[in-house]
């Protein structure tokens, strides 16, 4: 049987190295446009930090490994451009510009998600750049290196740009950051999205809220990006304005696509099409908050829906359960973490939701080196569930909020969540851990 | 309606300040046998580490201020010898030697747990000590510094004595620590306890683990620890052999006690007289994942304990849902966490139990600063249920084992623990959290 991959990054080649583990005799192809596989994508603004570090230093396992030792025919510089599901059939070109096609029994489409970038002047000038490939990596270090480049400017504010924006700073860059949207980190109670944007600006980081940029233009090699009433001068431009599926073959193939163009995939991971599957940042997953269709782009469910893929195409019967929407994100010495739905999401979704933000602090009465940490936490007014949590701070956000993620997958309701018995010892938070302050100051309002 | 509480720690002054809150008509009255109320008893080590600092910086609030702006009659060197169920009537006497007698309606015992201390010659020494109270940490501190302390044993390696033995080395003190059982942290998956066991043994402190105590003795000012085939020279002797309930006076009062002697109390606390309430280290607590009571002794437990013998006596009718046994402590630089039961618990508890135990990375690949993280895991075969977790790491062990905490609440199977969105950035871990690692790998066993 012949089991074929579209792109070799987290799900494509978890898949592919799973499913020749469990059936060594099986055929397995994979697809890779670019000529990297199976690398540290959520990496890269930390090798970028360091002007010293190879950036192949966040490969896993190159192409190479894949071949000789493990016996998968890994295509890099092979983009498919069609899917045929009735011939079973992909074809594409590759770099060396040579038309190619692939037959298939199975098919895995995992090409990921696609950076966000306006169809405006000059977003193709040299020194633009997005950040999503190791290619992409690979270019800002070289650009940054060979220019001297002294000054950035970073359009948009999310986790990548945040991220990118410490590492340009670690650099001694100057960073400024405009995004068109009235609101730093919307998705943020205000309160916990005003402490993480004093942090940024507290490391010299410029942030423009609300400035739609109109053009980039370029002047004697240095570049102009023009906003409504705003012009940033920078030596390179970093648009990290979000992702969206790449989902242009499956939808070309006629796949079903769903909410935000996402591939509607079932449970185990298949398309509308009994021979295809799709998994990571182009499939949707079902939200277990919600129960419904949502996407949102991330790593561990990327090589989750890989491994899933993996089990279903050697015969295996594997279901995942849903998303939590985990996330969490360092910028400077801050801690973001999210997971579940936030209050106007829940609204959205139908719920009732009620809300508290508590300020508590990171270790015990007395103990040195405290911090504060704040903690945003929505519950269900009719059934008392527990909907989302977010948290802020110096130490213990990051690893904590792991603990109601796993309350969301059991549909926990704030009550019995407050009563879990949580670890305290002085050095790692108060008595009452501040999620419980957060759930107990919930149940009030519930 | 009058409300009298027996013991002035987290669970007592947890009750009378809440039950004040709720209700600030009651008449509330603590009998403390010290002269200490509402301080950090866990933060003593962390305190004893720092010469200068005054111990009082523990109080988290002062006896008097309780009385003056909370109403809540408070009262310090009051040691309460006998319960009188039929007459609702408390007798003791006080540090002047008065016997007093107190009426209730509403009764809160709050004993707490008293240090194991063995009946061996020498053990009632000057310079010898176990620490509970913070008449205790007093105590052992100004000995230290008026005696000059620079070599002290410790008897018993639990986490009070690791925590103990990490603060007399911030003070540059040679400590020998020493028990008779055969085993260090028995309770820890070998793999982990040697992690832990190198880490004490890095810092200078000599284990000797087998040996049983026979006596101590005093020789010109400096004291001999006296074991079969070891003596051990100190100036100072901590006994950190464990706790046992504070049951005495309820036992002697007809109250119905339970496992290891801890007073029996149903999910509202109450005691087997329908007047008397129990909570804290006193009182035994059902464990969520036997469903069988258990004697846990925890401050967490003992403040949640408190606040809902508050409400209970308000005319609320809470619940507790149990305890999982989840507790941390620092030992130097390395985390332990452990949650739910052992290997060993398991097969006692009647569950027929698998285990792994894997070891992985604090951080991402590639990802500078990381350390390894060793994960302990157990599942039952038939059940398919998480019965534990325990971790051992740098970083990242005290805060991940509030994940598993949760799903034991919840009696979450292994398999959709498995399933779980964790939180990934490359700063906080793998993308696979090592939780999942080893849920993966438990999942193969089961």
């Amino acid at each position: 049987m012949k089991f074929l991959v579209i792109g070799g990054d987290a799900a494509g080649m978890s898949a592919a190295s799973r499913a020749k583990r469990r059936q060594p005799d099986l055929d397995i192809t994979v697809l890779e446009k670019s000529r990297d596989v199976s690398y540290s994508a959520c990496g890269m603004p930390y090798n970028i930090a360091v002007p010293d570090k190879e950036i192949e230093t966040l490969v896993v396992r190159p192409a190479q490994v894949f071949r000789d030792k493990q016996g998968i025919d890994v295509k890099t510089g092979h983009l498919a451009q069609a899917i045929d599901p009735a011939n079973r059939l992909v074809s594409g070109t590759n770099d060396a510009g040579i038309a190619f096609e692939e037959k298939y029994d199975r098919l895995l489409i995992a090409t990921g998600g696609t950076p966000l970038v306006p169809d405006l002047p000059g977003f193709d000038l040299p020194g633009i750049y997005a950040l999503k490939s190791l290619e992409d990596g690979r270019r800002i270090k070289a650009y940054i290196h060979d220019k001297a480049v002294k000054k950035v400017v970073i359009i948009g504010m999310g986790y990548i740009g945040l991220e990118m924006c410490e590492a340009l700073r670690a650099r001694s860059v100057d960073v400024a950051m405009v995004k068109p949207g009235p609101v730093f980190l919307p998705w943020l109670d205000r309160d916990l999205a005003d402490t993480a944007q004093e942090e940024v600006q507290k490391n010299g980081v410029d942030l423009h809220v609300g400035y739609a940029v109109k053009k980039i233009e370029v002047t004697d090699g240095h570049l102009t990006v023009r906003c409504d009433g705003l012009d940033l001068d920078a030596d390179m431009v970093l648009v990290a304005m979000g992702l969206k599926p790449g989902s242009e073959l499956a939808q070309a193939a006629g796949l079903q696509t769903g909410v935000q163009d996402a591939i509607a995939v079932d449970p185990g991971l298949l398309t509308s099409d009994p021979n295809i599957y799709a998994a990571g940042d182009c499939a949707d997953a079902v939200h277990v908050v919600t129960g419904e269709k949502s996407w949102i782009p991330l790593a561990l469910r990327a090589n989750r829906a890989g491994w899933a893929v993996a089990d279903n195409v050697c015969g295996g019967k594997v279901e995942l359960d849903g998303i939590a929407g985990t996330a969490v994100f360092r910028v400077f010495d801050l801690e973001v973490a999210r997971t579940g739905l936030t209050l106007s999401e829940a609204e959205r979704a139908g719920f009732h939701p009620a809300s508290v933000t508590v300020k508590t602090r990171s270790r015990a009465h007395a103990h040195p080196g405290s911090t504060p940490i704040r903690v945003h936490m929505v519950g269900d007014k009719e059934s008392g569930r527990l909907l989302g949590v977010q948290m802020v701070g110096r130490e213990g956000a990051a690893h904590r909020i792991n603990a109601p993620a796993v309350a969301l997958h059991a549909k926990m309701t704030v009550s019995t969540f407050s009563q879990a018995d949580l670890a305290y010892a002085p050095p790692f938070g108060p008595v009452w851990d501040p999620l419980l302050t957060a759930a107990n100051q919930l149940l009030k309002k519930l």
